[in-house]
């Protein structure tokens, strides 16, 4: 099996598929082709929310903004999965996953960054062609054809492929890491005890929800909160509040979103990829947290 | 071979058959993913018009407003197929349709009630796991493996599931029956004879053709009708009329639709779902109906 | 395996899927439902485009603007594959790309026009039903139940297929072709050679790319051009323009195509399908082509 993933559109990834099929016979599921274009955070993220849920095959990763630049082609080896695409850090988030180290996943603000293989926790392959390609549409003439050679050589043995070589860095990706915010009762902030945290919207899904990198953790035990000035419920499910409605949950990623009931989260809060996002919780039930209820009420 | 429908959009239902390939080896084949967003009648409309195509296999559908509220899952097994969805009626009428009793699917105003599983014509089984999904998406938590397992253990042998038993009721969905207009005429109104009729519109496909309740029948000889007051004719195919033209024809399904050559009917009808659609037929070679011909050169 | 194209959207195409299940266990694949809507040109484009990629297997694909008309359905067999759709022209350009006879496709200005099935370097058969269908939806009831007995019979025996027997002639369908502008200096033009070259916009892709009929290979070691007065420079790829930029590259089919980066091509150059695009090259070393340096600063 090899999945497919990529920022192409319609009909380009046909082109990739029927590649793929004069080389093997193997299965070609598609996972999405809309992602975000050119967004290689956004394809991090997607591909670490989907790509775990399969059991260990191929996937193929086309987003690739640097396309026709020198960024190199790599494969990854994790968990018995092997990852193929443009050495960009769109693979990076779901090979942690895949590693099992998303405990790992720390911040270095979102921005990419060269990584040492030793380190890694998953093995970095970099795939250079005798012949490089010259077209504009690596995903058919270079991924394609690499992906459908790991799917016949066989995941384990990736080193036997013509021009696949250990690497010895790779892009990294890490996503940024929401901060304590509102002064001293958040010296010893934790997930399970902030009162206010800062974070930033990591990607807009197509129905407007708007994905922060806030743990869903931030928000437990909580109903309400106040989000950049806006007093909007913590809900479980849309269910829960009232068609047109704004509301802060935590989506099946495990982050807190921001929504609203059949409408769009991304236009009511005003939110797009990278704005800051401030959620700051009422007080609490010991009276703690008391100047934190004019916000409330912005 | 197991089919997926959803309003989910992209990239989550990726996430469905990961969970699925994980757990069995079967096809998958998307039916569509862009269904009307939470729009359980209309996923019973297009899942009516798609699954009975089908060889008898498993089916998974998750149209599911109400995700996190108590509405249970359900597995209906019907003509050697099985529909695995949340019960909220989106699946009764591919079920209805796979028994063989579309001519039983009589009105109740479209509106969903609680039906006794004695008198289905198909078998409707309750899905409780042990331990309850606390996700918002059960597409990928609940019925996803759900499928899967309907799959491996078999359609004949749903019983032996784990959690699985038969319903002693399921809520229902039936679409509105049109009713025939325009006074004593009609008192005697079939589908084949009537001068006038009410409907309304059950769903609006992505090219703006705006469907309705009207059985094709309804229209049989007649090659013009007044709709809401507009002259249009009715053809049997877009290429009848110039480009921008309004028209009514028979859609793929048997019903009615208001469409534009080349353009969006549901605009130019001004129509949505649920809207009602008078349709009136001119008078006919015997005379009859000579009061209409005001309305038709509306 | 069967391949699948239209411009059905959703849900229409599922129902294909369907029909073909209950009549073959062939794997399906989707090239796109969203190819541009009842644009044969466009369909003939893209399906050359796309299909060459795949080894040989049976190709399904309806744009089918005349369906309900008198045209014909057809099957054409070349290089081992097999094209079913209708008798329209856009399974041509696919069919002369199969039998790479692909410099032979020259210009009668993209119309359609009858064709000699003995010149046409592929093999043309019609299909006609002994009950004809009277659906609007041939995709559900012709083509993809076509498809599926062309599978099961085998491409190499299309002729034992019922109602099936060899076209004498069938609908062609050739792109237009650029020619060359601007005076005496293109009296020997080649697409080496030209100075200036006028042709159409072929299609717009879903990110606003305007493609032309401009082979990329007139553009050969010119770093900029004025199309239709407007300056722009010619890069491989689009990481060498600033996000927002014009630029014209050759895109993955070979042709010239007219894009910005991180923005519409059509909306920035204003061309749309079937719209004349002038590309004017400025002098080179040698002195040549001084009058156009007012062009070129248009």
């Amino acid at each position: 099996m090899i999945t497919l993933s990529s920022d192409f559109g319609s009909p380009y990834p046909a082109a990739m598929k029927g590649v793929i099929f004069r080389r093997t016979d193997a299965r070609i599921v598609d996972v999405a082709h809309d992602l975000p274009r050119q967004d290689v955070r956004a394809a991090g993220f997607w591909l670490r929310f989907v790509l775990p849920e399969f059991p260990p095959v191929v996937h193929c990763a086309v987003i690739d903004p640097g396309v026709g630049t020198e960024r190199d082609a790599i494969v990854i080896r994790v968990g018995g999965h092997a990852l193929v695409g443009p050495d960009n850090g769109s693979l990076v988030p779901p090979a942690r996953a895949l590693a099992d180290e998303d405990s790992a996943d720390r911040g270095s603000g979102g921005a990419s960054s060269e990584a040492d293989c030793r380190d890694a926790g998953f093995e970095v392959f970099v795939y250079r062609p005798e012949s490089p390609a010259s077209s504009t549409f690596h995903g058919r003439d270079v991924f394609a054809p690499l992906a459908a050679e790991v799917h016949e050589t066989g995941i384990s043995t990736i080193e036997e492929i013509d021009g696949v070589e250990p690497a010895e860095s790779f892009v990294d990706l890490r996503f940024p890491e929401p901060e304590p915010i509102d002064g001293p009762k958040t010296a010893d902030w934790t997930a399970e005890t902030a009162d206010g945290i800062a974070g930033e919207v990591l990607v807009v899904d197509g129905f407007g929800n708007a994905i922060t990198n806030v743990p869903g953790t931030a928000a437990e035990g909580r109903d309400r909160a106040v989000v950049n000035g806006m007093s909007v419920p913590i809900v479980d499910t849309f269910a829960d509040v009232d068609p047109g409605s704004c509301l802060l949950t935590v989506g099946s990623h495990g982050y807190l979103e921001c929504d609203v009931r059949e409408g769009r989260g991304d236009e009511a809060f005003d939110l797009g990829p990278g704005d800051r996002v401030e959620i700051v919780f009422p007080p609490t039930d010991d009276g703690s947290g008391d100047g934190l209820e004019e916000l409330r009420n912005g």
